[in-house]
């Protein structure tokens, strides 16, 4: 039953398009969900995704458009007038609406605001333009259904169907006093199942959950994913209710925040797409490559110092990739279980018992790694077994500090209230290089006595 | 107005359990949420908790049990008898019921169905334990409302309200026929809105999204994803409506693939917590260490080769770590992009454009680092100007390799059936280190001539 995308469809499309076949095109895309027009004008190029936009009406090209990527939705608004893009904006939420305009030129802002006719719908945008985007102001919209506590349930229902008319899904009722101050919620199935007779302050629950214009995103994600809320409503400074926040946009914002802790965890620090430019993807990785290079600077300067070792036991710095792979692996690990722990706040119990518990882990790991690198250093690659036994206690060490490195640090940033995500990927491999290099040689030294 | 746990309120309790003082603790946690009791239980020991569950009534213990992360749960499942966990059942979804019986002992649960008091509860939670628990049937609930088609408005709304009262949140009316065979859908609002005197089968939409009791958990969340819906109907093998899925099920399977995303770039195989066992953590993280020490060995293997430039250019060896870690942090940066843009299907274009598009983006960073490390190299670390140059050019060459390993192996694995998530964290590391190691002494042998 699902839509299924095919080059086959593309390539119809692209025939009718040049044809400009508008009857047989409007016959083939009638029945097709807008999340697949979006599928499909991202297969078609520029002119022909915006012959497409035009010619459907703007109740579907509207929710088409919110659907497509940021980069592919760019080019095409650059094609429309501005009169154009006001009517796919009617169409759309005013949280949808104000995210378009917010992608748009200062100049194009002005110039498509004041092509909106319905000037409530303009006013509503322009208000969600002033909150910061990832606050709760930002995620808002200004639909919702709301009613006056004083009302009889029989005149709420009446008021209802009116205003439901503008609601896409109605996840709650919002019950507010004269001054529009928040006061409870009801739900739907509340006021069917309540006796015709009673008043809105008779049936209403008086306990909701709500946030202020100011709360951040991702607490707003939080608290919505804790008590398993479908919409939270929004208040200003004065308890007013002034917008509502639906489980569908946090979805998005759940989905953006994994992708950015992954690339973060990668060493890419700005959200880059496959398809942005040279440039953009050069500003988000370059930066982290420099922090490895210095770091790289430091294990050249290290390995420098134990440069008599190479007379005599020459073979130990063949070992140096290996024992910097590993600690490197390691401390990523631990970090990651650490960077999870804090991100779902399931890290509990003190800082000694997680230092037993990670001192054990990787002692248990170490061991049966460095029993493998003595065995195989010593009869698969031949080497004399001073090394491998060498190799092997150094590499006990390295996975121990290498471990602790990766728990703490994050840890440690945290409390100091710095984003302890930092703390992974480049950085980490970075550090445990040098260290486990260093913590290496200090070992083989004493150990053979160079 | 959001709770906030502080040690106080633990501390508060504990004395308030270690008296029994019942009505003071009743009192207490009257007016707190389910889901913060969940938090307050993970606080307290074992016994603690659970006379904390037998304490409160099974409605909001119910809850709160199934806002517990799977240890905690397990632990005091434990403690209750078979007739207690039935009880706490009987509050629950159907789906929420099967999930917690999936994690209790075969006898267990055969003890725990038997005590269930509402045969056609237990009879539901029998039939969803059948199902894989990452299919749409093991992730869906049986609580739904649905009508007739042939029924009236007015009837169908008595219907409802006996309906309504079993369903925590009424997202859609589903209309099947008399063989509850799913025909489509109608909102609530759509309901209220309608003439009283009219058919559901005049009111009902005939398009409605569903998914079938085999199909997928992400494929369900993709769909769900894609198309906003807040609920989705899912029919078995004769189209008939057995079930639906909800938004607030889909955002943890969301969160939890986006973990267990992480997890494996960082090298962790298993879906492990901080808190869990040093065994289980062992196997989950041990595997991948293995196989970045089997790459050591090859690493070990190459760099032997090159013995022979030891006496004369030594410091060759020092520069190996800065190399390989260049690598490494080059193919995962490269590889997360493609992963994520194949995880978003955001991944268009020929292999072609990718190839040229990788190749100029990762010369312009290697130029860029490679220029750096000439510099650095001879008049920071004071090395004679041949190295700075054979490491500069070395080094553009092992980014430009690496970055079309991080970007090309897991679309082949993924083309090939394959899950690309292999290809990233140790496998990607390790792998490039043995080949930059490989291409860095074979352009320095080329350079230098040993």
């Amino acid at each position: 039953m699902q839509f299924q995308l095919s080059d086959e469809l593309i390539q119809n499309l692209e025939i009718l398009i040049e044809e400009k076949n508008d009857a047989e095109l409007l016959l083939l895309l009638e029945e097709v969900h807008p999340a697949d027009i979006a599928e499909i004008i991202t297969e078609l190029d520029l002119d022909e995704a915006t012959y497409i936009i035009k010619l459907l009406n703007s109740e579907k090209t509207a929710e088409a458009l919110m659907e497509l990527e940021e980069g592919v939705r760019e080019r095409i608004l650059d094609n429309l007038s501005s009169k154009e893009i006001a009517e796919e904006l009617e169409e759309m939420d005013t949280d949808d609406a104000a995210d378009i305009i917010a992608e748009l030129s200062e100049e194009r802002q002005q110039s498509v605001i004041a092509e909106i006719q319905d000037e409530e719908h303009a006013d509503n945008i322009v208000e969600l333009l002033r909150f910061d985007e990832d606050s709760a102001g930002g995620l808002m919209a200004k639909e919702l259904v709301k009613v006056n506590e004083n009302w009889s349930v029989t005149g709420c229902m009446a008021e209802m169907r009116a205003q439901a008319e503008n609601v896409t899904r109605v996840h709650s009722i919002y019950v507010v006093d004269d001054k529009n101050k928040l006061k409870g919620r009801l739900s739907l199935k509340d006021l069917i199942t309540a006796p015709s007779k009673a008043n809105i302050s008779d049936v209403y629950i008086p306990k909701v959950d709500y946030v202020n214009v100011h709360t951040p995103g991702d607490e707003v994600a939080r608290i919505m994913q804790k008590y398993d809320l479908e919409a939270i409503p929004v208040v200003d400074e004065m308890g007013r209710l002034v917008g509502r926040i639906t489980v569908d946009d946090i979805i998005d914002f759940i989905k953006d925040e994994a992708d950015r802790d992954y690339q973060m965890a990668a060493g890419i620090s700005e959200d880059v797409e496959a398809d942005d430019s040279i440039l953009k993807h050069t500003r988000a990785r370059l930066p982290w490559l420099i922090l490895a290079l210095l770091g790289g600077f430091i294990s050249v300067t290290v390995l420098g110092t134990f440069e008599g070792a190479m007379e005599q036991y020459g073979a130990l710095f063949f070992f140096v990739p290996l024992i910097a792979a590993m600690a490197g692996n390691v401390g990523v690990q631990s970090s990651a279980i650490v960077l999870q722990g804090l991100a779902n706040n399931t890290l509990r119990g003190s800082l000694m018992n997680r230092l037993v518990k990670e001192v054990g882990l990787s002692l248990l790991n170490g061991v049966v790694l460095a029993v493998m690198l003595t065995l195989g250093g010593t009869y698969l690659l031949g080497f004399d077994l001073i090394y491998g036994v060498t190799v092997g206690i150094s590499l006990i060490s390295v996975i121990v500090i290498a471990s602790l490195i990766g728990t703490f640090v994050p840890i440690i940033l945290d409390k100091q209230g710095i984003d302890p995500a930092m703390a992974t990927g480049p950085f980490i491999t970075t550090s445990n290089d040098i260290f486990g290099i260093l913590i290496y040689f200090s070992i083989a030294k004493a150990i053979l006595g160079f």
